[in-house]
């Protein structure tokens, strides 16, 4: 293989869930196809390294600052949802079923990895409750270990500022199958039951 | 979502294979991991651009013209094996069964898309054969219809060269289970059998 595909196969197969197979393919792919599509791939990674940064409110990857969602009027800013990074961020607001602002930790509290509080952007969420007036934050990590500990900090952390602080619900997905369930979720389920 | 990383995530998610969710993943694990990374894989990106030629011998895709292949003292310049893409190149030399040089067809005949004989490099493989000594051609484009129809084309067409002109086996695979092989490869695998 020529020395230039070759080290494009070894950065493309960097990325996360690309084997070398994949990247080799990515990689003729992209040397097959046109000189346009490899430039605007290029210039594309090069514009993100430039122009992006955090936002000062929220802590999301933003090219203005503050980011479209915190100078957004029509956005109930009494309202806080926390998640853990800007990709779970925007799986959220996909949906269009939250209106209020959002709070970006980068990262869950993990002990076996050596992350702990201060590594979070935990002390920017406090700071942002002290400043202006807000009703709830809903915690939205995920439902694993480190999410669920993250949540129960954030909880424990915020309880004294008077907020009110709520978790997203664990349970089966839509559409999923009672039958193939694992027995955490039924049992997360089972608890988390609402009255009809 | 930042417009640096969304033009992002549309350039990724016009790779083969990778759709808007794989591409979103792949853009906020580049923008949160370090900068030089992403100047790596641009510089990759816009060094296959500038570098990669087509080889004047075995028309695959070179830095240097001869490619490495052709140039190698050591491969027999006698057997040459077709293939339908440096991509399938790159598979079978990476098992290093074979050892003789390379002809790239640059794709397969399939009158269905209008990819005729004249849109292949076989114009330039009969010249080869007429410039030097070739004393076996290997086709080894895929057991697909396309890869079938190219592999009888070009025997009928060295046939007059009086060159030797053989297919690679179609059968089951290593490790295959017959149980689970479909009707047409156990067909090829008893029509092909050897003996023992």
């Amino acid at each position: 293989m020529a020395d230039p595909i070759r080290r494009l196969v070894q950065e493309l197969a960097r990325l996360p869930g690309i084997g070398e197979k994949t990247a080799t393919r990515l990689a003729f792919h992209l040397v097959r196809g046109n000189r346009q599509q490899i430039e605007d791939l290029s210039r594309a990674l090069l514009d993100v390294t430039e122009k992006i940064r955090l936002c000062s409110v929220c802590m999301t990857m933003t090219e203005a600052d503050p980011c479209t969602c915190c100078a957004d009027p029509r956005r109930d800013p009494e309202v806080i949802c926390v998640v853990a990074s800007p990709s779970d961020l925007v799986a959220i607001d996909r949906g269009g079923h939250f209106r209020g602002r959002y709070h970006v930790l980068h990262g869950l509290l993990s002990p076996l990895e050596g992350i702990g509080p201060d590594d979070l952007r935990i002390a920017e969420l406090v700071r942002r409750l002290g400043a202006s007036e807000v009703r709830e934050v809903i915690i939205a990590t995920s439902p694993s270990v480190d999410g669920e500990a993250t949540a129960m900090y954030i909880a424990r952390t915020l309880k004294p500022l008077g907020v009110t602080v709520s978790r997203i619900a664990t349970g089966l997905p839509v559409g999923g199958e009672l039958e193939y369930s694992d027995q955490a979720t039924i049992g997360r389920a089972l608890a988390g039951r609402q009255v009809l």
